[in-house]
């Protein structure tokens, strides 16, 4: 029974790392600390969670894993901006049917998207849309170059996100968005002045704080680029059932 | 010059372990492991990409803090059941306004919910609704016995999300819903009591399969949520307002 103590923290089902890590992060968030701030010293952190400096080592090692924490070459371990943000969030990269998780996606966007355009138009400061028209403009030089557009076009995306002045809206549009880098190579050139046309007339009714107008200009770019996205997988499901298997690396 | 190749390693922005992670992780993707294939060994890894062991050893640890893989205990490394997936996965504990989060979260639900629960009533099996009738059960009984219900609760609505057969809208519920946990202890018992007539509304109209009378009855549910967490939230921005701070722990 000596040991009933020591027994508790060896079986409990998180390592000591990870709940240093744990701990670490509850700091963070206590002492409100930005990606201005610095992480306390090993030393000082050693201390103030009485544990060994390789603990503290490990657990900051798993903050930067997460990025929570990241290390600045020369300066030492700093909060991350958006601490905790990964760029996969939901491990879509793993999804075994990455089809069928475009049109999954695609109808989510049908459902979000017009709704955030309106919340948009109708809450949009000046500089949301200074911005905004500048998102637009890279997006439609893209294009014009014939250059693959579609970060920027995912940024565009995020800028009408921004204009809603929700905070978490603007984070899901990445998330949503994700099979855009997907498909884009497979997507012809009417697609391309589609969006083209689309996006201004998205921007325009933001400009014009029109709600309705908004959200019926985004459905309707939503709609042609899932349809197209339909008749695409819909193509290579077939190709692939038919034709043998080929690698691409 | 001839150090040209090293010095390009060296200086590459991410780290030598953080590329093995990359390349163990597109392992994963292209061979399509699942939770029930072990990774690899340590040696077999080694070889194939042409690195240490040690350095197979931090690329292993780093996608097991992402969640990419788990270590099973006495059995080895294995592929995680969700791999890349966390537990908070836009960072939202590091929020520094929580109150403005949960308003925002609301306004999400607001917008999202009802479509989701429209879809559930349209989309679901007989089996999706034998699920959500258990867990709609799972939630009475919390809230009759007087427990907290809020984990049970959001995984009502995760049950909801299922019936949509969309493969995303599930994954999304427990982001939107992240606020609940926040503030069920701080909701009186005349939400309870709505909780409890709100889903039972919404299960019947999807067992139903009537879409409207879903999305009319969670549009209901969660505005009732929102208007009570509006005040609950304007109540406590003005306790602190007046109120010298005080320490919770």
């Amino acid at each position: 029974m000596k040991e009933t103590h020591f027994e508790n923290i060896k079986t409990k089902e998180s390592s000591l790392p990870e709940r240093t890590a744990e701990q670490i992060s509850k700091l963070i968030v206590e002492q409100h600390l930005t990606s201005e701030d610095k992480l306390p010293s090993e030393f000082e952190l050693a201390e103030l969670l009485h544990v060994g400096r390789g603990t503290i080592r490990e657990g900051v090692k798993l903050l930067v894993a997460r990025n929570v924490l990241e290390i600045r070459r020369g300066k030492g371990t700093y909060i991350a901006p958006n601490p905790g943000e990964t760029p996969d969030p939901l491990g879509f990269a793993y999804y075994p049917d990455q089809f069928q998780l475009a049109l999954d996606l695609a109808e989510i966007r049908a459902q979000t998207e017009p709704w955030v355009a309106r919340m948009a138009a109708e809450h949009a400061t000046t500089e949301d849309i200074r911005r905004l028209r500048e998102s637009c403009a890279v997006v439609e030089q893209d294009i014009l170059n014939e250059r693959d557009h579609s970060q920027n076009d995912v940024l565009f995306h995020v800028a009408i996100a921004k204009c809603t002045q929700n905070m978490v809206v603007p984070k899901l549009i990445p998330i949503i968005t994700y099979a855009v880098t997907l498909f884009v190579s497979l997507t012809e050139s009417r697609l391309r002045m589609e969006t083209l046309v689309g996006h201004r007339e998205i921007l325009e009714a933001i400009h014009d704080r029109d709600g309705q107008r908004a959200e019926k200009a985004m459905a309707q770019h939503i709609e042609y680029n899932r349809a197209l996205l339909q008749e695409i997988v819909s193509k290579l499901k077939q190709e692939e059932l038919s034709a043998p298997k080929k690698e691409d690396e």
